[in-house]
């Protein structure tokens, strides 16, 4: 870490204690209600992975299950291959605090070819961010400071209105001009408040229980957005005796799907 | 297993070798193109933990990762938990051949309380399956025959013809008249042939590398369903250099919302 660090770096950091198992910290500056922004720790999982020596290839999927509340302090995240075919990876990882699971993880890596492409799904209709205030998240939510927000529909339910329609669709980039990469991608999957708040009109205990995300993109085309917004939009399909699912995506300015993303969400109210 | 044991559960069954970890066999019953449908893979795996002692509660969220084809034969599945809360649980399964790892999964199970509840989504309009004829797939697709296959839309290309929308939608049960449960729905979510063989027109090479599925409903209404058909419902949103996902909705035909699931396939062509 050093003075010219970004601080989605610093957050992400870990060094190597012994071959397949890292130490890293919490950082404040991406604290949440309890613990850290979940995106931030999928992303120091997913960054982990990455830094092991025989990890091959580009991240395609990530499994992040959230176990326990993470504390302020240190941590330990353990990665070990569970399999190595011959154009993916199969990667299997775990947050440990105190000798305790806070965090299990999946990862797979793989190689990508040329083939038939397509992409099916259409960006919601939204305004250039140019044309919307920023505006975030309440000034409590450190992590959410970390963030260029413009919500084109869907903000934070301030006015205490209960909406029919759970889906949030906004303009988000890095606050710090970090340029976007699989890590950053992966933490920008999680920037979608629990839907139940838009639903209810009012904010409730909810957390993450398991968060998945398939990375639609190729590093290139990745570089390709730098520092510029991507759209997120995020919806529910159901909310049932305690738990919800939302399901996202994020999209690059030039209509690229970047990411599809899904978390099953624990409520009470 | 015994002589009026159903199909789903001679190919799901497993016995306790030692504390957490258990002896299954594949089932030719269930044979897909190479190695079992995955579904009943993922089945199996859920089935695993739901045999340990110490579990508690219905599942919530299933993540399969299938690193390598299952050959012919037995398996050995580990279950152990990685932690577990007042209400909810995290567990880890790998099913491992000759000493090979074949499948990892993680599996949150919880308590349901009751609460504020909504199904946002809303079913895809279907016919009765009454007023559909039995379709299914070709007859060299073994598992396929263990299910009464009604479609509405997006059958098999069989005529060769590039869809430009990749949604299928299909009324589907058990063929043997088994009731639904928590692992009979876990197998159906993946049903779902690749949605590049609907863009394309045509049958290619193809197949799952990471599935997750959310278990919206509880025991008491998915008993309600009981051998009815349910209305399941899948559509892809990119197909981008060897990769594609695809999302899945099944519905009771009452109108429950009973898992929406989500899969990352790789594919040729």
């Amino acid at each position: 870490m050093t003075a010219a660090s970004h601080p989605f770096d610093d957050a992400i950091a870990a060094h190597t204690a012994e071959p397949g198992r890292l130490r890293g910290h919490t950082n404040p500056a991406w604290a949440n209600m309890v613990g850290p922004f979940g995106g931030v720790t999928a992303a120091a999982l997913l960054h982990a992975v990455h830094l092991q020596p025989e990890r091959a290839g580009d991240p395609l999927a990530l499994t992040v299950n959230f176990a326990a509340p993470i504390g302020d302090g240190a941590y330990d995240i353990t990665a070990r291959v569970a399999r190595t075919n011959r154009t993916n990876q199969h990667w299997l990882a775990q947050l440990d605090q105190d000798g305790e699971v806070k965090t299990t993880a999946s990862a797979v890596f793989g190689t990508h070819r040329d083939t038939w492409s397509d992409t099916e799904a259409v960006p919601p209709p939204a305004a250039p961010p140019e044309q919307i205030d920023p505006t975030g998240f309440p000034d409590g939510i450190e992590w959410a400071r970390r963030y260029d927000m413009r919500f084109v529909t869907g903000p934070l339910p301030l006015d205490n209105r209960a909406q029919p329609d759970s889906t949030t669709t906004l303009w988000v980039r890095d606050a710090a001009d970090r340029p976007l990469d699989f890590t950053a991608l992966a933490a920008l999957c999680d920037v979608f408040y629990p839907r139940a708040f838009l639903r209810r009109g009012t904010f409730l205990p909810a957390g993450t229980i398991s968060l998945t995300t398939y990375f639609h993109t190729d590093a290139a085309e990745l570089d390709s957005v730098g520092t510029d917004f991507v759209l997120g939009t995020a919806r529910a399909h159901r909310f049932h005796r305690g738990y919800f699912d939302q399901s996202a995506q994020v999209w690059s300015r030039s209509g690229q799907l970047l990411a599809s993303s899904h978390q099953l969400v624990y409520f009470k109210g």
